[in-house]
C-alpha cells in the first residue's frame, strides 16, 4: 500500500480526474461489448496485461489473442466491470504519464437476469499519454485476498 | 456504442464532470427515497423515460403515476441504484443539452439487511439546462444483455 | 433528505470532487488493509464514528480499540468498501469544512472467490481542512431501511 498511499499526496486536478474516469468509462464499454481489437487499441501497441493467474499478454496481438480465447466464458452472459475509488499519481510535471489504482467488481448478468459476482480485484495501471490521447501501457491485476491477522 | 465511443473525443471538465455526478447523487436520492413528485421534479414537464420492458412514461404525470403503480414492489425493500463509467457528451457548445450514458447496478435490502440485485442496466440520459441547473429530458434504460459470439 | 437536496444547491467545482474522492480513495484503502492506525489517522485526534448500530467510537483511541476487537469478522475475508452519489456540501466560502454524504455498499470475498454483500448504508461525513489536508472529524453510518408505504 505504501506506493498508493503516500505522506506527500500530490492533487489531481478536476480535468485530470474526469479524463481518467473518461477513459475507463470507454475502455469498459470496450471489453463489455467484447469489441476485443478496440479494447487492445486503448492499450499502447507494446502494452501488457498481467493477470491475477499470473498469465502475461505483451503487445496489443498477444492481448487479442488471449481474449479471444476467453471468449466462450461470455457465452450468455453479460459482463460489467465496475470501478471505484481510483487513485490517480502524475509521475511527471506535464502529465504524460500517470499511475493509476482501482477497485474492480465484475458483474455476470445471465439471460434470466441473475447476477453473480467474479472474486473483487485491485488494478494498477500505468497511463501515458499519445497524441494528446490517454492509453494503458500497462495492466497488473490483483485478486483481493485476506490480510493475514 | 458507435454513439458513445467516437474518434473525436470531447474533453470534459472537471466542472461538468462534478456538477453531472452531483445532478444524480440527487436524483438517486430522490428516487431511493421513494419521493416520487421530487424524483419527477429533476426531469422536465415534458421529460419521459423509456423501460427496459418497452412501457414509455411521457411527461412527469405519466411518470409520476407509473411509479406509483411500481411503489408495492418496494414494500420491505431498500432500494439503491448505483451508477458507474459516466460519458459525458456537450451537445452544444454552451452545456446546455448534454448526452451522458452510464451503468447502473441496482440493490435491494430486505429488513433482515440480505442483498439482491435486479439484472444490470446501460441508460442513456439527454440533460437540458433549464434556469442555470441540469434536468433529464429523455431516459432510455436498456437492460445488458449478453454479447452475440 | 432536506439536508442532502436543498433548494438553493451549491456548485461543487471538479477540483473538490476529485480531492474529496482522492481522500476517501486512500481512507478506504486503508481500512480494506486493516490498517487501524492508518485508517484512524485520516481522522481527526477527536473524530467520531456513529455506527449504524447505535454504537459511538470517540477519539482516534477508541476507534482503534474498536476496530481491533472486530478484527476476527475479518478473519479469511477481503472486505472492500464500495462508494458512490457523494454529495459534497461546504459548510463556509474557503472549504474548511465540508458535508459529506454517500452510498456504501460493503463485499466480502472468501478465499474461495466467493463475493457476499453486506446490507446497504448511507453515510454523513463532516471532513475538515488541517494543514492544508483533509481529515474525517465525524461520522454518522446509516444502515439503509424500507421506506414506510
Amino acid at each position: 500500500m505504501s506506493q498508493v498511499v503516500r505522506a506527500t499526496e500530490s492533487q489531481v486536478t478536476g480535468d485530470l480526474y474526469a479524463e481518467v474516469r473518461t477513459f475507463y468509462a470507454r475502455q469498459m464499454r470496450r471489453v463489455d461489448a467484447l469489441d476485443i481489437e478496440g479494447f487492445a487499441a486503448t492499450f499502447t501497441e507494446d502494452g501488457e496485461v498481467l493477470h491475477a493467474n499470473g498469465e502475461l499478454a505483451k503487445g496489443r496481438e498477444a492481448m487479442v489473442a488471449g481474449m479471444r480465447a476467453a471468449l466462450p466464458r461470455y457465452r450468455d452472459i453479460a459482463v460489467r466491470h465496475w470501478f471505484d475509488h481510483l487513485l490517480i499519481e502524475p509521475v511527471d510535471r506535464q502529465g504524460a504519464e500517470l499511475r493509476v489504482s482501482y477497485y474492480s467488481l465484475v458483474t455476470r448478468t445471465d439471460r434470466a437476469g441473475v447476477v453473480t459476482f467474479e472474486p473483487t480485484f485491485t488494478v494498477e495501471d500505468v497511463l501515458v499519454r499519445r497524441d494528446g490521447r490517454l492509453l494503458t501501457q500497462s495492466r497488473v491485476i490483483h485478486r483481493d485476498s485476506p490480510v493475514a491477522l
